[in-house]
């Protein structure tokens, strides 16, 4: 591979970062001494000052790097890895970072040359939650094909503290839909119901409040990836709200004598 | 008043604990080096060790104290006041400690003797929350009668490092609907759902099931002061569930194109 590996290489390498919104700009920041960053996104403001060793870049010079990160809506994937494909460059790692992998994972298998390792991941954390600096953060990886894993693996551990969890796409997903789906519809169902108290308020209450605080102003797409693309979102939601609705009617009806 | 007033007296005084259960026990574990207390509660085991200061009690006995805690569940309370009530000795403080405050204030109002003072109250902790000690969590204090406010606010403070919220019962019970109605019901929902995730977890779903922790273990009667006999809890659960219901159908309807 020609990616930097830890310890052995003196220059860091290349990383070509598309999607420059909330998270593709945390990735930047943390990533920035470790290699020389080239970011694609169109929708980037040409005038805006970036950290040192980021650049703006063209698609081309974006997917020529030793590692390519995939910091896009899930819905935008398919279209992004037709584009990138042709010009990615044999031994390249491709990682994506969405929040669910079942899809993307087999985008990217069937999208990209045969020639690039591919790692699907899922970075379990996001601005919010990341305002402390990123150790002890967990993050999942999922082998997608080729020998990268390893070394993201060390990479992530040795360079940031994450905490990685290896699995597969559809484990991921499972478990996503019940963490990040239920705690996101009951972030987005708290703030509907106006402004929540402050002052008579338990432990366990703060709590949930600081749990919404982290999720409320993520971008709608997370949102969306969470609660629509999630293969197993819906049937998750559905279950909370039967039970929801089953303990609201046994606690309208009068007591058991 | 005849309680003991900080820093005024070398000998604590006494106090009558009504109740047994878990914030009971919790209440005499902190007090017991502050007053010599003498414990009614018929569920008691006569055998059960009891911490130095602290002694089983007839009724009588433990309604002459100084200081009369009331540690019962809500729906037990017009029967222990009126069984009290001819006991308490004039300038006695009376406390309660339930998670509701509108009844029981009326209640204490009502049927205690015109020479005691009353204190309604709601320790915003409980077995689970306190763990780690009583410093900085908070206490509702709604002063229904008489001149005990100021001392039990100092002592709190300056005793435990309690932070001491002064409020009606009507404002206290409006709060605690949304603060303890939704963070029990959803506590309650999510522990039938079953496992919750423990790899694939988020910072926000790590504080959520944190959340949960603290209360999943709470008596039912406790549940059902804050889902039953707080007024405002069902108005609550019903915007709850009617939020999540529309959410799931927007979720679930194609996305807008």
């Amino acid at each position: 591979m020609s990616i930097p590996t830890l310890g052995r290489r003196s220059r860091p390498g290349s990383l070509g970062l598309f999607g420059f919104g909330a998270f593709g700009r945390l990735a930047a920041r943390h990533l920035a001494s470790h290699f020389t960053i080239r970011v694609f996104d169109p929708a980037l403001d040409p005038g805006e000052p970036l950290p040192p060793s980021v650049a703006a870049s063209t698609l081309e010079r974006a997917a020529e790097c030793d590692v390519v990160v995939l910091a896009l809506p899930v819905e935008g994937m398919a279209d992004a890895l037709r584009g990138i494909a042709p010009h990615l460059r044999p031994g390249a790692l491709v990682l994506d970072v969405g929040s669910v992998k079942t899809d993307p994972a087999r985008l990217m298998d069937e999208l990209l040359p045969a020639h690039v390792d591919v790692v699907a991941t899922h970075p379990l954390f996001g601005p919010e939650s990341a305002r402390g600096g990123l150790a002890g953060l967990k993050i999942a990886l999922c082998p997608v094909r080729g020998r990268g894993l390893r070394w993201i693996e060390a990479f992530l551990r040795r360079a940031f503290g994450l905490e990685v969890v290896v699995t597969t796409p559809e484990a991921h997903d499972r478990e996503a839909a019940m963490a990040q789906g239920l705690t996101h519809l009951i972030a987005k169902v708290l703030v509907e119901m106006g402004p929540l108290p402050e002052r008579i308020t338990t432990r366990s209450f703060d709590l949930l409040r600081e749990a919404i605080g982290m999720v409320r102003n993520d971008a709608p797409c997370v949102f969306d990836a969470i609660e629509r693309a999630n293969p197993h979102a819906p049937a998750v939601r559905r279950r909370f709200l039967e039970l929801t609705a089953a303990l609201g009617a046994r606690l309208d009806a009068p007591p058991p004598a």
